[in-house]
């Protein structure tokens, strides 16, 4: 039998897919140009193990594939590869709610898992804007970020067990329930976060937390960046802190003009939006306080919830992608007490080589989380990371905040990994899948 | 040259001991009796480095040693073994007031790096019985778990970075001071919790907090356990919880007597001790609803510091051991809702087997977490063991909550991890210490 006849038989027609595969390309990335040589759609554990043992016999490159919403092309095939997507081992098993904790299959979409934790009338603490497709084994193989960071972690915080199938087929299954377990060497971690090329996530112990109450929400204006700093721990002491979004000017004043809203008039230096879950007074006592002690220069406290729409409308900038047709998105991160120093780095080098280029930055600062919109005009990327990530080295920072290596950074790792960390996670890689089957040529 | 002689041409006399080494012979469990074949005190990275280079070279065995205050003889030395402590490698380096984060080394005390946090206006939380003598070191190579871990979870999830010197003296650095870093595997996750068993950690960064206010604390009596996890819950919703202790009767009855301190003159079926974050106010408004749904039947909101310390001691039971003197501590954790059932099978599986001994129950429950006190005469710990971890085997739970394996506990550890997870961590463990150096004998 060849290799597709083995798997069919084990994964049946629907499980083994070789037409139709334009979708299984590309990430949202939008660089894969690959179709993969046949899409393995297992629904089960068993099939995912099956699967990955006949792939392996084979010395048969597997990529896993889960809601395609990663930005590193991570899950992009590359030549000759299969893809393996998690989409039909889908469904939230059990939740328990003296943990409380939910057990959720690999393939299931964000949203889905989040309503399922909302009806039990818990939170999952996972969000981000792709929600909708997002599937939580990937995020949990990429260790997705996202808007909760700030109050309860990346993804990787909030699992307390994993199971996976290794590249031969062996199952490895923790799927822990409790907070503490110190029984050897923490592979749930090693998984999280290696993005498809240790193991393939099948189901998943995330942690839930009770449901907060409705986040009280403020945008306010800032001379500079030592005010920022100041605001963000006073933040901290003061508030239940569930977003902190800063926006420097440039991007503060593009967006808030694409998004059509005048909160400022006079764009500041920074706009921050503050979200708490302490309360309309809290937060009304803390923005006094930081008036008096001179922090900010103006606040708006949302009346509504169509007024923090607002102020969420310019920091999420959907109207960028329109507006900036060769738009690059960088994530990095650094100590927060030198994101502004980067910041003003970046723009000088970038500037000095495209004079003409759009640039603006804002970030998830209480993460120390900086995003760079860039537009320098068509073929620009690899020089603007070449040029960003150069400083994000000199200033010993992270390529990647929340998006992964993938494919499109793997060439940038040693810009934040020593030598000596790369060649352990090699030797890591090849303890684990010797025969270098999953997801080759990504990460490492 | 031989060996000793390399090492202390590299280490200074004083930095390579050969006598008066009675206090390298255990940790805290007071079960070791081989004293090592020479202590190293490194006084840098560049020196533990050095040091394990040549142990490597003449494949030396090295127990790393922190401030032995472990409870499962994880740094207790093997016959011909050399013990690497860390104790010189010792001070703050460096706080971060923005992120805020601590740069701090190995062998620094808890307590000192506490006070530095408390010094710079930030909590670090990170606490345990132990803060007197367990080194920050120890801490993160065993993931502590501790006080605080309802609130702020376990040592690695503090963790913000970590430098560790590979059994080859390769330097592994990644003083990483963001929350967020997706570049490649995470190896700060891999090194926390393995024990000293694949690097030797030389440096940290901590995460450190704003202060939180003083705590509210309250006792109250619950009459089953049902009710225990209905309390448990209604906290979450209702308040920040610091601490969610609960004692089973026959525990806090003895410990009630030892102390000295008659809180509930008839001892309920639970005792728990609540602690917030959210204030006096809160708690009682807290305790009143619980009192009208009906989960407790009494409750003791403290009205100083000193009625929060009595309650405290009967939960932390100090006397036990003078009053038990073959007392075994037992630390499991499973997911919350069984805990009960747990203590249930537990109790009647020791019983049959040892009439005559002391049993009683308490534990972080919030947190999963259950100890066992048991005092079944001498020589009865291995068979205690067998019984306790065979339940925990088949309830599907861990048999180290936070004590880690070490030596005492790694024939166990089948009970808690499957064959595959088992082969999986040997992979690791050759793949970063081939010529198995590194704390041999110990985990797994």
């Amino acid at each position: 039998m060849t290799l597709l006849d083995e798997l069919t038989a084990v994964l049946g027609p629907a499980g083994c897919l070789t037409d139709g595969l334009e979708g299984a390309k590309s990430d949202a990335s939008g660089t894969g140009r690959t179709a993969p040589l046949a899409l393995l759609r297992p629904a089960t554990v068993a099939e995912v193990s099956a699967a990955l043992a006949i792939c392996h016999r084979h010395r048969q490159p597997v990529v896993p594939q889960g809601g395609m919403t990663g930005l590193a092309g991570g899950a992009n095939p590359g030549p000759g590869q299969i893809a393996l997507s998690l989409s039909r081992l889908s469904g939230v098993e059990e939740i328990d709610p003296d943990v409380p904790a939910m057990l959720v299959c690999a393939g299931t979409v964000l949203e889905t898992a989040q309503k399922a934790a909302e009806a039990a009338g818990f939170l999952l603490p996972i969000d981000l804007g792709a929600r909708g497709s997002a599937q939580i084994g990937g995020l949990i193989a990429t260790n997705a970020g996202g808007l909760r960071v700030i109050r309860h972690g990346t993804t990787r915080d909030n699992l307390l067990g994993v199971e996976a199938v290794l590249a031969d087929g062996t199952v490895l299954s923790h799927l822990n329930r409790s907070v503490k377990d110190n029984t050897g060497y923490d592979l749930r971690h090693l998984i999280a976060g290696s993005e498809g090329t240790l193991a393939v996530i099948t189901r998943a112990v995330l942690r839930l937390r009770p449901q907060g109450p409705p986040p009280a929400t403020a945008l306010v204006a800032l001379d500079g960046y030592p005010q920022v700093l100041a605001l963000l721990r006073l933040a901290g002491a003061r508030l239940t802190v569930s977003a902190f979004e800063a926006m420097w000017r440039d991007y503060f004043a593009l967006n808030q003009q694409l998004a059509n809203v005048t909160a400022f008039a006079d764009p500041p230096a920074f706009a921050v939006i503050v979200e708490t879950e302490s309360g309309d007074a809290a937060l009304g006592a803390f923005l006094e306080e930081a008036f008096e002690a001179g922090l900010i220069t103006d606040a708006l406290p949302a009346q509504s919830l169509a007024d923090a729409r607002r102020f969420w409308d310019i920091r999420e900038g959907h109207a960028m992608d329109r507006a900036l047709p060769h738009l690059l998105n960088l994530d990095v991160a650094l100590p927060v007490g030198r994101l502004d120093a980067f910041a003003a780095a970046c723009r000088a080098r970038l500037l000095a080589r495209y004079p003409d280029a759009h640039l603006s930055f804002f970030g998830h600062i209480g993460d120390g989380n900086l995003h760079i919109a860039v537009d320098a005009g068509s073929d620009a990327a690899h020089e603007v990371d070449r040029i960003a990530y150069g400083i994000v080295r000199d200033m010993g920072g992270s390529i990647s905040a929340e998006h992964g290596i993938g494919l499109l950074k793997r060439d940038w790792l040693d810009h934040s990994r020593s030598p000596a960390e790369l060649a352990t996670m090699r030797a890591i890689k090849a303890a684990l899948d010797p025969a270098g089957i999953l997801n080759p040529g990504k990460v490492i």
